[in-house]
């Protein structure tokens, strides 16, 4: 019996209305005879307001953060709860689970918790009774027993563990998009729908800022090679787009996407004495106030000089912009800028593996609007940008074309 | 160190500014020395929304209440989280817990459940650190690991539960009233708090409507004798009314309170054959579908048929007209009237042990503003009587005079 985790996120859970409309799909599966096990987020705007009621408090010490997952956590287990009340209400017998209830076993770093392992004991015996495990997304527990959350998107994360841990078929990620576009249809009306996308090009389009996943979910997936499909809730014949771990790059299109991410914010350090260890120094201060740092240039220093900038998500930007201040004066350096009115925009694709002229081609195309590229950074399946927020649109649009995004490489071949 | 568990109701933790409010209380009673537990309630309005969002989905079957329980808790549990934020806030060290946290084990009547255990030692572990417990009222854990909620008002309980199993000084139960009145002001302005009043009598008030403290929590007091007070969370210096466990009936004025309860509901089985059993059958198909009977009347017949009457809680009405009408059909009784306009009004007072006369001066109040009783019933502490609700606030009142409650018997001592 095949076994398939559903993920439903905050809008598929909306209202009473979307958890009947959802249940309806879940007792269609089941009913086919696959093994389900669901997965929620707190309803539509709920983790809203409780992180708001929490932010009411100037706290962000390690105690405050146990207790704000504790709030936050309770929007998950609510939803889980009318989920499964859905569920009985249509005759399909289920049951719900909290991340502890579960098995989901975190380490403690609050607000962010890394998950450590999952006893399945619990969901192995609620499928051995025939019932559909309704486990509230985005938590776990600590050893100790307290409740810690994944951090945002964090029920992604949760149903690809869940699917990884229980060796499921298929974990399928329902979202209120169709599954993963060229870019982003809002922006660029050219934006086309990928049936399948590499592992790699989906782990770029999501830390570059296509939100219909998480990061962290995708690597996971990658990670334990969990088959991953993102596909629309409210359209039960859509396929979506499954992500894939084959690597065939005879049949890949050159760029595949055109990421963006708005929430980027840029800060330069001036004038840092150029020393072994400088790098190792300002990052680790940002880490110890745990910012994750995304792009990092730091340009080679002639007079003994150099310039260090790094982008942050723009949430983290205040708070990275005062430890900087310290970090100048204990490593020297001349000053600290900021800019929180800056994006990211990237070109993805697998194909750029064994083609050249990718870069070249994006600069152009930027460079003919008159777009100021800030800063670049380059893997072996993107090439991002650093530019001024106002260019957004236009070097999405720009860009698209310049690769022929809508003309659906892959499916011609 | 004397210990003393602190309940604060929904209204007291009903906004950012009234959690500040009461965590600011809390401070004050811990600089002073004390050791103090925490429990609250979910924040005003929350629970109903949750309820409400439950009874979209027409279920109660023990499946579905146990995940009505998951959706309930999840109410006390953010508050419980954004309380200890509060405290955290205001340099008081504090740490939240939900009811499987706190260790109290429950059995598994889902919505109704009652606490069997309570392992101590994760709250003696919190104190023992310096910490302020804070822990979400109204649940538990059942055995397997379901949460399970106490019912409405499942707080009190919660608080007398854990100042039970603490031994703890003195349970407090902060409200939105400055304690016990004779009677309900808002009905009859001469209604006077009362500064004592012994469990009996406490408890006949709660039971008979006076919505300050749940019976249930009043009775589990009484079981362990644990010193129970009721007071403001508003007024910081108001003593509020101690349950005290002495019965020097001579201090003791004959009738302490006038109580009434608005949601009664009436049933009557008419023709009911008159023959052992009877009684038990009846009770037991209302039972079995675990709803609480509250007055019972049956006149012993003379042409062996009989007229058996019962009060239930209006909102269990409907469902136990509906398994009245199937006993009615097994039983063979002639058939089944109901009523959900009645109130219920009672006199109270540990005095009436000691002195007759109770009864005539309350009928003939009663008789003298033409109200007419439907049901008689009494114990040693209380006479109650079943009206029409459209004579309820008449009766409170000629009650309060006739027995002269506004001149304070028991201070003029």
């Amino acid at each position: 019996m095949p076994l398939y985790v559903h993920k439903y996120g905050g809008t598929s859970v909306g209202s009473i209305e979307r958890i009947r409309h959802i249940s309806a799909q879940i007792k269609v599966a089941k009913e086919a005879g696959d093994n389900i096990i669901v997965v929620v987020s707190a309803m539509v705007g709920e983790t809203n307001r409780l992180v708001s009621l929490c932010n009411s408090f100037e706290l962000n010490d390690d105690l405050a953060m146990r207790e704000q997952d504790a709030v936050l956590a309770s929007g998950e287990q609510a939803a889980a709860g009318l989920t499964t009340l859905a569920l009985a209400e249509i005759g399909v017998r289920a049951r719900s689970f909290t991340g502890l209830q579960a098995g989901i076993i975190t380490d403690s770093t609050h607000g962010k918790a890394r998950i450590v392992d999952i006893d399945t004991s619990p969901l192995r015996t609620a499928l051995g009774a025939g019932d559909v495990p309704v486990v509230a997304g985005f938590q776990g527990a600590t050893a100790s027993g307290s409740i810690a959350t994944l951090g945002r998107g964090g029920s992604d994360t949760t149903a690809v563990a869940l699917a990884a841990a229980m060796a499921a078929d298929e974990c399928r990620i329902f979202t209120d998009v169709d599954g993963i576009y060229t870019t982003d249809p809002r922006i660029c009306d050219k934006a086309r729908l990928l049936p399948s996308i590499t592992l790699e090009e989906m782990l770029e389009m999501a830390s570059l800022g296509s939100k219909v996943l998480q990061t962290r979910a995708v690597e996971f997936a990658g990670k334990y090679r969990v088959p991953l499909r993102v596909l629309s809730s409210m359209h039960a014949n859509s396929c979506g787009t499954l992500v894939h771990y084959k690597e065939n790059i005879m049949e890949q299109p050159i760029v595949t996407g055109i990421a963006f991410n708005r929430d980027e914010a840029k800060i330069t350090l001036i004038g840092v004495p150029d020393r072994p260890g400088i790098a190792r120094c300002i990052l680790r201060a940002v880490a110890d106030v745990n910012i994750n740092v995304d792009m990092i240039v730091q340009n080679i220093g002639s007079d003994g000089y150099t310039d260090f900038s790094f982008t942050v998500h723009r949430s983290d930007y205040e708070t990275a912009m005062r430890v900087m201040q310290h970090t100048a004066t204990d490593i020297s350096a001349g000053s600290v800028v900021g800019n929180a009115n800056i994006v990211k925009v990237s070109v993805v694709g697998i194909g750029m593996k064994s083609h050249t002229g990718v870069a070249s081609t994006m600069f152009q195309a930027l460079a003919e609007k008159d777009i100021n590229i800030q800063m670049i950074s380059t893997s072996e399946v993107k090439i991002s940008t650093v530019i001024d927020e106002q260019y957004l649109e236009t070097a999405v649009r720009v860009l698209h074309d310049a690769f022929e995004l809508d003309k659906g490489v892959h499916e011609d071949k």
